[in-house]
C-alpha cells in the first residue's frame, strides 16, 4: 500500500536525481556515508512516523493538552512516539560526531524530518523544537553549556524551546519587558512573561531548556538591550527553577503541541532561597536577537517544512479518496456506472493544484536544506558565501510559501471530499487547521513580506537578489539546453520582471510606500520562486519515461500555466506603487 | 458601542441610497409598508439575533448535538433562540398576508436574515431551512398540503429540511436509490437512505417536514424519474412516521446544525401497522428535481448570504482588534509608543481586503434578493421575466463568490489578531471554519461553475450572460456619468474578455475540454460581477461626503486595484482552452 504520509518515490527524486545529495559523501563531514546510510535513516524514519506519529495524530487533535493548575496532561501515545524518536537518534542527525551526531548531510535529515511532519506535526514539534535549540548552543554555547544542556537534549532526556513573545510583544521584540538582572556569580534572575511558548512545560522530558531573550536593566533601548539566557526549568543541581506555568493556549489546531504562557520569577519557586528565574547567559549582552535569529532561521525554513508535509499528506489523502469514491459520469457519458471522482477534470484540477503545491513546497525546503550542506561543506569560501547569501534571501519564501498554499493544498482536500471531508471521521480538515498556523508563528506572513523587502532584497547592496536571479537564470539555460523552451521563457520573463519591479519599488524614495507593498511582493516573488523549483525539476526529469516523470511534467505545466501567470497583475500592482494601504484612514472602516 | 455582527449604516445605504427598497412601496403588495416598518423589522432582527443568537455561538460551537441512540441532545439555548425567532414573525417576512406573512419585500428580508445568520450561523438554518421549505411548498403544493403543512411552519412549531443526497449519490443525484411505492389512497411509501441531512432530526420543534427526493418504480431512469415527497416525522394524526436517524456527522464547523444520516422506511416505525415512511407527492411524479430546485435557487443564494454575514462579522472583528491592539511603530518611527496596528499598512491591507469581499458580497446578496421582488411584483412582464433571468444566471455566483471569498477574509481576520486569531478564546477561528462548509453543501463549487458554463450562459441562445453584461454596461455608463471613468474604464474591460471569452469557451466545439475550465470561468466571471457590485455602491456614494463614504471608495478602489486584476490571467488561461486538466491521467498523481 501507498504511505499516505509522503512520497518516497518522489524523495528519491529529489534527493537523487534532482539535489544529487550522493555527490555529498565525497566531502569529508560525510564521508562515511553512502546511498545506503541514507536510505537506512529514511527507511527508518518512514517506519517510526508511519507506526508511532500517525497513529495518535486525530487522538492528539481530540484530546489537547489540559493544565490542572499544577501539571500539563497529555495521552500517553505522545511520550511513547518521542521515546521511539529518540531511539533513532534523529535527533542529532546532522550534528558532529563528537557530540554523538550522525553527521548527515542537512538534505537527507530534512528529508527524514518531513515523514514525522506529516505523520503528526503536534508531536514533531517537541523534538524539531530541542533540535534547533541545540543548534543554536552548540554554534554559541560555551563548552560548559553544551556538556550540561545540550548533550542530554540529543539523547532525548532534555527538551528545548525558544522563548521570543510576550503577551503586549509578539512580532515586535524591541517592546520584551522581561528583565535579567546579573549577580555576582555570573548568572542572572529573570522575571517577566512570555507568550505562545510552544513545549512550555509538560512532562515528556526530564528537564526543559528554555532559551529566553530578555533585558538586562541599564542596557540599551529596543532590539540593542536584548540578551539571551538558557532558563532550565530545573538547574543542573536538581532544584525547580522559578519558571512556572500561568496557562495554556486553545488552538485550533495544531493541538498536539502544548503551547503556554510562562511566567518567570514570579517567585513560586526560590532557587538558592531566592525568587527569579536563574539563567545563563549565552555569548554576550546585548547580541540576543541576533543569536536567537540562527534558531529563528532554521526555524522558519522547518515552518515551512510543516506546512509542506501538511500539503503533501493531505494532497495524498485527497489522491487516494478521489481514486476509490465513485460519482457521476463524464459530460459525454449519460449513462453507464459511476465513475471515479478523479475521472472529472474538475477533481483532476484540485490533485493537480495540490500537487504542484505540495511538491514545489517540499522542493523548496529540500532546496534550502542543500544550501545549508554547502554553506558548512562547500568546497571554496566563495561557494559557502554564495549558499549563506542564497538561503538567507530564500528564508522568508521558504517560511511564508508553502504556508499560504500549502494551506491551500489543504483546503483542496477537503473539497475533494465534499461533505465527508468536512467531517472529522475524514484526516484533512485536521491538516487544515493545523497548517492555518504556519501563516502566523515565527514571524507573521506580513513580517516575512517586510523581511523580504525591505531586508533581504537590499541588504549588501541587493547582492542576495541578484544571486537569486542569477541561479535561476542559470535554470533557465539548463531548461533551453533541454527542450523546455517554453517554461525558459516564462521564468526567464518573471526573473526580469522581479528585477524590474523591486527596482522601481526602491526607486520610488519613499520607504512607506514600498514597505506598504511589501506582502504582494512576498507573494509574487514567492511564485516565482516555485516555478524555477518546478523547472528544476522538470530539467531533472526531462528524457525519462513513465508514469512518475509524467506526472512531474503535468504538475509542472500545471503550475506554469495555472500559477506562475498570477505574478502578472502583482507586479503590475507593485510597479504602480499602489499606495492603497497606506493612504486609507482608520476613520473610513 | 458598533454592532460586531453587521453595520446598519451599511445595510441602510445599500437598502435606500443603492437599491432604493423605498420605491417598492409604490408595488401594491408593499404598500402597507414604508420606511418605518422597513427600519423596525431590522431593528428587530438585530437586537433578537444580539441577545438571543450570537451569545450561544460558541457554546453551540464546543457543545455539538449529541445522539444519544434514541435522541439528540442539544444545548438549551437553541431552542430558546428559536423561540424569540418565532415570536419575531420574521419566519414569514416575505410570505402573503394570506397566510399569515408580512409581505415584506425580499431585499427587506434577507437584510433581516443576514443579522441571524452573522450572530450565529448554526442556528439560524433551522428557521433557514423551514422558510426555503415552506416556500416551496406554497409554490407547488395543494392546499390541504399548505394548511398541514406550511401553517404550522409559519408559526415556529414545525420545522422543514431538504433531503436530496445520499451516501453513495452526493452531486450526482441521478443516481439516487430511494424508493416510493405508490399506495392506493394515493400516498406513498419510502426507503432508503438520506445523507447530510441539516435539521434531519432534533426536539426542537413538534414535528419535523422533510422534503425527500425518491424514485417510484418503474419510472424512468436517472434525473427524469425523481419525484418528490412530504415526509413528516410525525403524521397529522400524531403517529410516528417510519424516518428515523441513523446517525450524526461530527463537522469542522457549524456545529450548531445537526447534520443527520436519515433512514427512510427500515422500519422502526409502523404508522398504520405497516412499515415505510409515509409519504405525499408534491407536485407530479418525475418532477422531483425542477421543483427542488424551487428550493435549491432560494438555499443557494441563503449560502452566499451565510457566507457574506460570516466575512462581514469577521471583518468587524477583525477591525475592532485593530483598533485596540498596539504593536509595532511605522518604519519610518524607531522610537516612540506602539501604535494601533490598524496603522500598519499590511494590517489596513488585510481590513481593505475584507471590507471590500464582505460588502461585496452582502452586496450581491440583497441585489439578488431585490431581483425576487422584480421578478414577483415588477411593473411589466418584461420586467418580471428579466429579473428572473438575470437572478438565474447570477444564482451560481452568489453562491460560490461569497463561499470563496469570505472564506478568504476570515483568514485574514485570524491573521489580523495574530497568534490570538488562532486561538478558541477568540470568535475568528469559529468563522473561518464555519464558513469552510459553504463551498461543499447546496452544490460544491465545481458544481457551482458547471452551472454557470455549461447551463446558465448557453441557456436561450447566450440571452442570460448578454442580459448581465447589458446590465452592467449600464452600471458602466452611470459611473462616467458620475466621474468614474478610471473605474468604468476597467469594468468595460472586463466585460468585454467576459464576452469574448465565454465565446471562445464555446466556439471550440469540444464541451469536455470547454466544461473542463468551468471552476476558472466562474472564478474569474465572479469577481467581474462583484466589481460590478462594486462600481454600482461607489456611484450610490458618488458626490457623497464623510468617513463612511471615503470609506466605500477606499474598499471599491482597493477591489479594482487588487482583485478585479486577477481576472486578466484568469481569462487569458480560459481563451487557451487550457487542457491540463483533461489530459491529465490518473496513473501520473
Amino acid at each position: 500500500m501507498r504511505s499516505l504520509l509522503l512520497s518516497r518515490r518522489d524523495l528519491d527524486f529529489l534527493l537523487h536525481e534532482w539535489l544529487d545529495v550522493g555527490a555529498l559523501t565525497a566531502r569529508e563531514r560525510f564521508a562515511e556515508h553512502s546511498r545506503e546510510t541514507f536510505d537506512a535513516v529514511l527507511e527508518l524514519s518512514e517506519r517510526v512516523a508511519t507506526e508511532q506519529f500517525a497513529p495518535h495524530n486525530r487522538t492528539a487533535d481530540l484530546h489537547e493538552p489540559e493544565f490542572d493548575g499544577e501539571r500539563v496532561h497529555m495521552i500517553p501515545e505522545v511520550a511513547k512516539a518521542l521515546e521511539a524518536f529518540a531511539a533513532t537518534g534523529i535527533t542529532a542527525a546532522g550534528m558532529d560526531e563528537s557530540v554523538g551526531g550522525m553527521q548527515l548531510p542537512q538534505t537527507v535529515a530534512q528529508a527524514c524530518f518531513l515523514w514525522f511532519q506529516a505523520a503528526n506535526v503536534g508531536t514533531s514539534a517537541y523534538p524539531f523544537l530541542t533540535i534547533a535549540n541545540a543548534n543554536l548552543l552548540l554554534a554559541h554555547g560555551t563548552p560548559e553549556q553544551v556538556e550540561t544542556w545540550v548533550e542530554p537534549m540529543l539523547e532525548g532526556r532534555y527538551f528545548g524551546t525558544m522563548c521570543l513573545s510576550e503577551p503586549q510583544a509578539g512580532s515586535s521584540l524591541a517592546d520584551i519587558t522581561t528583565r535579567a538582572e546579573p549577580r555576582d556569580d555570573g548568572t542572572y534572575r529573570l522575571s517577566g512573561n512570555k507568550m505562545w511558548i510552544s513545549g512550555g512545560d509538560h512532562d515528556l522530558s526530564e528537564n526543559i531548556v528554555h532559551l529566553v531573550l530578555a533585558k538586562v536593566p541599564g542596557g540599551p533601548a529596543g532590539v540593542k538591550g536584548i540578551s539571551l539566557f538558557i532558563v532550565p526549568k530545573f538547574l543542573a543541581d536538581g532544584q525547580r527553577n522559578d519558571v512556572s506555568l500561568a496557562g495554556v493556549n486553545h488552538k485550533m489546531g495544531f493541538r498536539g503541541t502544548v503551547n503556554t504562557l510562562l511566567n518567570f520569577g514570579e517567585g513560586r519557586h526560590t532557587p538558592g532561597g531566592e525568587a527569579g528565574a536563574v539563567g545563563y547567559l549565552v555569548g554576550e549582552e546585548g547580541r540576543g536577537l541576533a543569536l536567537m535569529f540562527h534558531m529563528m532561521n532554521e526555524a522558519r525554513v522547518g515552518v515551512g517544512g510543516n506546512a509542506a508535509a501538511l500539503g503533501y499528506t493531505g494532497y495524498l489523502h485527497a489522491l487516494d479518496y478521489a481514486r476509490t469514491r465513485t460519482q457521476g459520469r463524464p459530460p459525454t457519458a449519460k449513462s453507464g456506472p459511476p465513475v471515479a471522482i478523479i475521472e472529472h477534470p474538475d477533481v483532476a484540477r484540485m490533485l493537480l493544484a495540490q500537487k504542484s503545491y505540495a511538491e514545489g513546497a517540499v522542493a523548496l525546503i529540500l532546496y534550502c536544506a542543500r544550501l545549508l550542506d554547502d554553506e558548512r561543506t562547500g568546497a571554496t569560501e566563495v561557494d559557502r558565501a554564495r549558499a549563506h547569501l542564497l538561503l538567507d534571501t530564500l528564508t522568508p519564501i521558504a517560511k511564508s510559501w508553502p504556508s499560504q498554499w500549502c494551506l491551500a493544498a489543504n483546503d483542496l482536500a477537503i473539497q475533494v471530499h465534499g461533505g465527508y471531508g468536512y467531517t472529522r471521521e475524514y484526516a484533512v480538515e485536521q491538516f487544515w487547521r493545523d497548517n492555518r498556523l504556519n501563516m502566523i508563528h515565527e514571524g507573521t506572513h506580513g513580517i516575512q513580506g517586510l523581511d523580504l523587502l525591505g531586508r533581504k532584497v537590499v541588504l549588501h547592496d541587493g547582492a542576495g537578489l541578484r544571486l537569486l536571479l542569477d541561479t535561476i537564470t542559470g535554470t533557465v539555460d539548463a531548461a533551453r539546453a533541454a527542450g523546455l523552451d517554453d517554461h525558459a521563457d516564462a521564468l526567464a520573463a518573471a526573473v526580469a520582471r522581479t528585477g524590474e519591479v523591486t527596482a522601481a519599488l526602491w526607486a520610488a524614495g519613499d520607504p512607506a510606500v514600498t514597505l506598504a507593498n511589501s506582502s504582494t511582493y512576498l507573494e509574487a516573488v514567492g511564485h516565482v520562486v516555485v516555478a524555477w523549483m518546478w523547472l528544476e525539476q522538470l530539467v531533472a526529469a526531462a528524457g525519462r519515461e513513465g508514469d512518475f516523470y509524467d506526472g512531474k511534467r503535468a504538475a509542472g505545466g500545471y503550475f506554469f500555466r495555472h500559477e506562475l501567470p498570477r505574478t502578472g497583475p502583482q507586479f503590475a500592482l507593485l510597479e504602480s506603487l499602489d499606495r492603497s494601504t497606506l493612504d486609507v484612514r482608520p476613520e473610513w472602516f
